[in-house]
């Protein structure tokens, strides 16, 4: 049989490793596919491409021109962003191509739209690249555990993010010390936001949440916070009590809703994901009949991130004949079937939590602190008191308080901020037990 | 559209489980598949079905009865052992009806008669459920890492395996004690032979390696030792050392052929799959293209393996229509495509090893053992030894060795233990580092 043709949008990192990747294992990729796949045109910004087998391919400047190639029958896009990727998705999908990307960006925020106009021509979206690189997660949840009802998932899913916490946990160090070295080293972008504010997490967890609950995608209702604020004391402290933080996407469905909010969580040091270290990701998902289950690899990198866009590019050459309608859906429901149940707004979400806060070392504090919980209703599940550090007359308190509505969390940290025996902020670190319930 | 019917053979505790699972979430299900997937007729021994939702079935006892019914489109064969699993199995495939199986010894030992009759007839086999439970590793290893050149796998695969083990070192507690405990509580049959021995695990592992490096399925080439002659002070050690003994499955392609070896092994105590306790199954991964991945979950137990049967169910419905040349391949090679890269013998396999050994208290001993060794080649990595107990006359020795081929170590064992300054036998326990290597 002919080679399927692909036409390559992007030869940077990602791209240039999938076309080493299909060229390396070109053979075993036609063993298991049953025919070749090559890349025939490709467009790029660069003119020189060090490193990667460019050979058989045609190469331009003009990514719109491979998408209008008419010898091409899938596009993979490797540009990254919203746009011009959401244009050329589009304009491939218009000219009857299927489309490979691992642009969680794109499938987050223009997900529903570009999946809507790939039914109407009858094309496939593959996008196994967006979510945890090369770890097989969107087929796992999408098929591997399609007989579930899914309770939950809860992921790291940025690397750069749990980088800088191993390294705050292992050495010691300061957020902002191994922020530095990570972009040394090129873990972190020059302009680490994406990744550390936790935006990055919450594109591939909306991602997620959608093919697990058969949702809409809507990125623009995740809850997401950083962990910059997270001081190698917490980090301590947390290791005190039993616990690892980690920066986590979690998904929940819930009678009201589903939770979709990506924060730095305190979870039980003895859990297998707790031991996740460097740049590595995990996703661990409870489906009602299979329990709990993880799955662990590399998330991000040149190869890595290549071997989840040629295993797309197997599946889609396996079903190019198939009729549409007995494909995997894009987002593992049939999209007449989506369910309507809303994202829970953050107030409402329910969770225990870590509190650390300074005090003044002197009596009846601890009462007036303790007092504001209790009257909203929160409990405290254990307390650690700091001696004060050379002198110093303010001392560190640490609660774990049981599960609390978030609005009523918030109400009691306004409230404990402003007792004048309370210096500075309250740090509230949500936690989870990522058991079975 | 029609549901598919599915005849059901076998309604003990995988088939129960299947039965609920399909009923308690069918729609769920079908939100996925675009179709229903009902239980039609079911073939049981039993006449009563506590706990097991049976509406809608015909319930018989004659399985081939269910076999040979025209409206059955799937058949699920959940009787288990080679006969009359296979003859049913075939029975189906020759009436043109597709197989989902949990059946690991029936795949291990005649899948390769099996899919050669599928293919022949355009009919669907599939196995998810047979290896690992609920983790669908068999899909990550078909599809998902299909750009890969897969270089090695590793897998805790027997559940009653891992449970003694990790008793035995959480609690210091003997093999045959640990035994009897996991007998009672139902994790273990009362004759355990196929769990502890490995037998078990080897018909996962032959499947694991056919798929992930495209060989046919070879079973009676598996090297297989069971745990049985492990001690608590061999975990007691191995823990001193840095190690977890695990009972794991390995196959790695190397250029003179396939390992294909079941057997106690010592992993370093900080591998994520080091950590992987009770009756958990892992299966750690790795490829040239997205290095290493974990897959993890529940191995055995009445949902977690309907989870994969259901999932099979899914998957083998979406591809009713597809033309079978373009369907996943059973060994996820096409079938022309094998490779005939032979199973290593077990006398080539190179190792590193733990040795235990006892030894009498006197000078030159050492001198003996470590001569013997250093005549075969054998670097020692680390040595261990432990104060005679008690007015003992005997040492306790344990040894770590670098990289060997197996038949010298077993020469040089076999010189060590005819050493009338040591006593009774050697304990070697190989090691792996399950590193990107």
């Amino acid at each position: 049989m002919n080679p399927v043709r692909v036409g390559l949008l992007g030869l940077g990192t990602v791209g240039g490793g999938t076309a080493n990747v299909l060229s390396r294992n070109q053979e075993e990729i036609a063993r298991r596919a049953g025919r070749g796949i090559v890349i025939s045109h490709a467009a790029a910004r660069e003119t020189s491409f060090p490193d990667v087998d460019t050979s058989g391919m045609e190469i331009g400047t003009d990514a719109f021109a491979v998408v209008d190639q008419p010898e091409v029958d899938i596009i993979v896009e490797l540009i990254g962003g919203y746009e011009p990727a959401r244009e050329l998705v589009l304009r491939a999908i218009a000219n009857g191509k299927h489309v490979v990307t691992a642009n969680k960006a794109l499938i987050a925020k223009h997900g529903n739209e570009i999946f809507a106009a790939a039914r109407e021509k009858g094309v496939m979206v593959a996008f196994e690249a967006a979510v945890a690189g090369g770890i097989p997660i969107i087929k796992a949840l999408r098929e591997g555990l399609a007989a579930n009802r899914i309770e939950w998932a809860a992921g790291i899913i940025n690397g750069t993010g749990n980088f800088i916490l191993t390294e705050m946990r292992d050495k010691g160090r300061d957020f902002a010390d191994v922020l530095a070295e990570a972009q040394r080293l090129g873990y972190a972008e020059a302009d680490p936001t994406f990744d550390v504010e936790g935006i990055d997490a919450a594109h591939k967890l909306t991602i997620i949440a959608s093919i697990a609950f058969g949702i809409p995608l809507q990125f623009e209702k995740a809850y997401t916070e950083g962990i910059g604020h997270i001081t190698r004391e917490d980090v301590a402290f947390a290791e005190e009590l039993g616990y690892r933080i980690k920066h986590l996407g979690v998904t929940r469905r819930t009678e009201k809703g589903v939770e979709l909010r990506v924060h730095p969580t305190l979870i039980p040091g003895r859990r297998l994901i707790a031991n996740v270290d460097g740049v590595m990701n995990a996703v661990l998902v409870k489906g009602d009949a299979v329990g709990p289950t993880l799955y662990y690899g590399a998330g991000a990198g040149r190869e890595p991130t290549a071997s989840a866009v040629v295993a797309d590019l197997v599946d889609v050459t396996r079903t190019l004949t198939t009729d549409p309608g007995n494909r995997v859906p894009h987002l593992a429901f049939q999209p007449d079937a989506l369910s309507d149940l809303p994202v829970l707004p953050m107030e409402e979400v329910e969770t225990a939590c870590y509190l650390r806060m300074q005090v003044a070392d002197r009596p009846g504090v601890m009462a007036d602190v303790t007092r504001i919980l209790g009257d909203e209703g929160i409990s405290i599940e254990a307390l650690l008191q700091k001696e004060p550090v050379g002198g110093a007359s303010d001392v560190s308190v640490i609660m774990l308080t049981h599960r609390v509505v978030e609005g009523r969390m918030n109400e009691s940290i306004k409230r404990i901020e402003a007792l004048d025996t309370v210096t500075g902020q309250v740090t509230r670190i949500r936690m989870e037990t990522l058991d079975s319930n």
